[in-house]
């Protein structure tokens, strides 16, 4: 039996690790596509628990930098990126639910080079931005497209090459009444560029609007910690999920599970707010799932809990804590 | 002539300083309040640049804390809060405008004590909250009703009395596409619970959206900087303002005229980011209307700027930056 | 009676107001200036409570930048930066007890044009620094020089003249084994910027170390909230305190009183952290010695508390939080 | 060939890998330990480059939580915490050279328990602090004492052991006129808490003072990414070092290399300053020692930096940055 058997999608999920029907949203059915989270957009897809939904992905930029000379800031356009598929509506998710989200695979799709980086002025982790405003000059702009193939890597250059490493950059579930740009991170996932959010792991969502209305888009092709200048290797992807839901199972944060650990994701600023969301999170989740006192947690985590920053760059920061299964004992 | 005719309002607005026609928003016309800022609700008025408008706000709990001893973590229901008049449509405006609202007058109505004060737990500058996550045990809860009479003020208690100095809590028009609580400010306004937005003042508005939609409510009988606690002294008014529009005036965030300063008002976390955003609206705004070179007007900030803390307790935290009109010769 | 013969000072002081003996610390008695506050420099004077002291303080460029055409980043050369005067041991001055100095005059000395304002690259409110560090360019370097007058104030330009309103840069006593570079404020005072340590306020400052040793310099004839550059006009001055001990009165950070209100000063970082100091520490001041319950201080303050920001641009910002008299009964 | 023959510091250094004398500190040798990073105490000890040291390291709280019923804050008297061994002179180290240090072995010693870890009042990553200052009630005091055992780890309880993984809390140089408490991060390096600084790698620290004067202790057994609770796995060890010096290379801030990365470590508040000092400081290593353009630098860093939490506790965090040396080609 794998971990995934034993995972809490499939222990606790309506249907209980077994493959239900597949889905695709490809560019056209999908239409337009979305640049909030939020419950006022019409369902792209119906789904049961168990459906297995593969999206056609646009790169964050939709595609629209299409050379290294051309000028991101003349190109993009706030509030228009970031596109997202989806919402999806995911039949009996209420309020109070959990969506479980198997990421099954992430595979590019497009002409090379099918991957961009950028350094765009006002954005980014080392220069002044629209939330740090600075008087400096902006850093020149520059546009990178690189080669990105599954097996052979990202070809950096002659002499650096970066094996593929996916995961989804913006993932999430509509707020109740609320409709957030998908450059944001927050409580209901979005823009959070954690790399923990990979094939092979699986995110719970909270479900804050009924159908829980899935959205996923900005895949990356690998993402160095913290997303430094604010671009990954973004590309267009076909990406599969395997849905499902977890009744009354009710937290405020995303929490994920791979093979090897159990996660919280917090997103704030400053950044030490998004640790100690992440790290709370995780105390609680320990103690109501795992029998733990939370101060026998708390001390615990000092020694063994393990934080990655997903990003450093957008409206939020994003920070993930975990801990080894093998010590929820 | 008044400074008021010589405010950018009616310099540069349509009405050009004409009272337009009047019109009220009473709780029935109303009908639903609003708990986000967005451009999804249908408007409730449709007005001419010059138009005045008297609402009947509710106050931030929606008039649900009604005695001393009520328990504000059990009535209250994110995210159900902070209710707003609106939207208001101002015809005319389009992305790029300027929305300018001059607060004419705020009086309390209804049965005294009309004022509320709260302490709520995990909500508030010196305890933690959802975003600043603590492991510590919340502070007891805590209502406090005060009388408010815009003659002889607050009735603190036996021995203190605070002078009635109402303002606006939270204002401002819709994003483009977002719809964000009514509980965040933002580059659109919002939650800025700023005391200068107050009878008196002009409040400079960037529209998103056509239209403008103008939301309000919130408003504050009185409040220290920084909003402490969490809750000013909260009460449900008639509050009375002028639209005007500025056509073609682009600016990323709110900015606010009065007999003596032009201030500039930033949002943002950790606080000193929207310290950095006010003071750099206010270098932009000196150097494009007042003919400032930026780095004069940033030295000249440095010995006769003025910074106003609004809010230490929301989403983000709220400042404006001001300057004295006297030295923009 | 005065307020002043109301004061905490005399009050409580050892010497209850009385006029001790006068100092007087010249350049040359002073000889080498401080650059860290500490126990490790050898008393500059030996003084007993009461003691009147004037002090001949140099500008926060020890006078190096004697002309617009410096370039400051090249003559200034840190940890050698904002010369201090002193220390001053205070006799009978014990860990725990506090040091009171009343502030009674600053006057400019030296040749015109005496004050001195700069743009410094990585150094202000609103460029990347060693602290906040960015890739942007930094901004071209900028020395003014004005002339400062008590009373007919600081010539800005042909158009401008602001009001002299001097006030005491950096002030503080030693740390009982730290010696801190005199460009931070801490919780022994400093660098704080805060234009209310000005002529006609008494600070209070903790002792942590035998003789309190009582540093001070950097002298401003005015400056903005936030001393957002990084210059306020530094100016040479003779600054003149009278000095007391209050034994046995222990507090954590340096508290402020004049005509009007009863302040307590925070420094750290974010600007949040300096605002939670100060508010925490105002409401621990109106318990113990106002009359005041915890959380009555703590709503109190959300209606009539006052922020001023000292600076948001040293190691740690200054932040002070006040409360008027008129509302302590 | 290993890779420490190929490390910055046997290449450069001047004793170019060479081993030297050996001496030791014993707790007898040391005497009084120091508190503070300063220039200000007599060396204990004066070698040469190439000298290998061993030092009977005292736990942070210098032994005196001898039982799990003790209460740390009745015990731990600030600013005597967090004891450190040295000063260390090193012959011939300037202002403006490099001290490397590579880290040979951290054993324990003293009886079982060794281990030492607590949830003390007002600190702590998820509690209201001295810095983060909140009204919340603190969390009740715990000591727990634990075994220690190089090869079969530590006895977390009867069901968790946790593999001895330790690493030097505290080290650093001596500022050049300050003298900052040991329980400080900051350029120098000091209380960093990074465990990354691990027997296998060689940390290298600016020289700031003649001699250098190097300072450690407060070694953990082992820690969890942020040291949540501010208590590690404290214990006292017999720590060896080797020393060398790295004539003429100057950095801001402490890097560190081992077999497989290079890193550069920062410390600020908010957590975002740590991780742009630690990233900037990387750029700025990548460009001047691996031919790397800046702005190639921090494209690459975007996909394949990798980031570190040291420390969320204390006076500054602290943040790695590092890159694989098999990218820098």
């Amino acid at each position: 039996m794998s971990w995934f058997d034993n995972s809490i999608m499939v222990q606790r999920g309506v249907a209980k690790g077994r493959t239900g029907t597949s889905h695709s949203i490809t560019e056209a059915s999908q239409g337009k596509y979305h640049y909030v989270y939020g419950p006022y957009a019409a369902p792209v897809l119906r789904v049961d628990p168990g459906a297995v939904i593969s999206a056609e992905t646009h790169d964050a930029m939709e595609g629209q930098i299409r050379s290294e000379s051309d000028m991101p800031s003349d190109i993009l356009n706030f509030p228009f990126l970031n596109p997202q598929n989806g919402p999806i509506f995911v039949n009996g998710a209420e309020k109070g639910d959990c969506l479980a989200v198997h990421i099954k695979e992430i595979v590019p799709r497009g002409p090379q080079p099918v991957g961009t980086t950028c350094v765009m002025r006002e954005f980014g982790g080392l220069v002044g931005t629209g939330e740090t405003a600075m008087l400096n000059a902006p850093l020149p702009e520059i546009v990178k497209k690189v080669e990105v193939d599954p097996v052979t890597g990202i070809k950096w250059n002659d002499k650096i090459t970066l094996p593929y490493e996916p995961f989804i950059g913006t993932i999430g579930t509509s707020p109740e009444i609320e409709a957030i740009s998908s450059l944001h991170p927050d409580y209901y996932g979005g823009n959070m560029d954690l790399p923990d959010i990979a094939p092979g792991s699986i995110i719970y969502l909270p479900v804050n609007a009924p159908g829980a209305l899935l959205y996923l888009g900005d895949c990356h092709a690998t993402q160095g910690d913290g997303e430094l200048c604010g671009f990954a290797i973004e590309h267009p992807t076909v990406t599969t999920v395997q849905v499902d839901l977890i009744k009354g199972w009710t937290f405020r944060w995303p929490r994920l599970e791979n093979e090897r650990v159990i996660m919280t994701i917090g997103s704030g600023r400053p950044m030490e707010d998004a640790a100690r969301i992440a790290y709370r999170e995780l105390i609680r989740w320990m103690a109501a799932d795992y029998g733990f006192e939370e101060m026998d947690a708390y001390m615990l985590l000092t020694q063994a809990g393990r934080i990655r920053v997903g990003n450093m760059v957008d409206p939020k920061y994003t920070l993930g804590a975990s801990i080894a299964k093998s010590l929820l004992v």
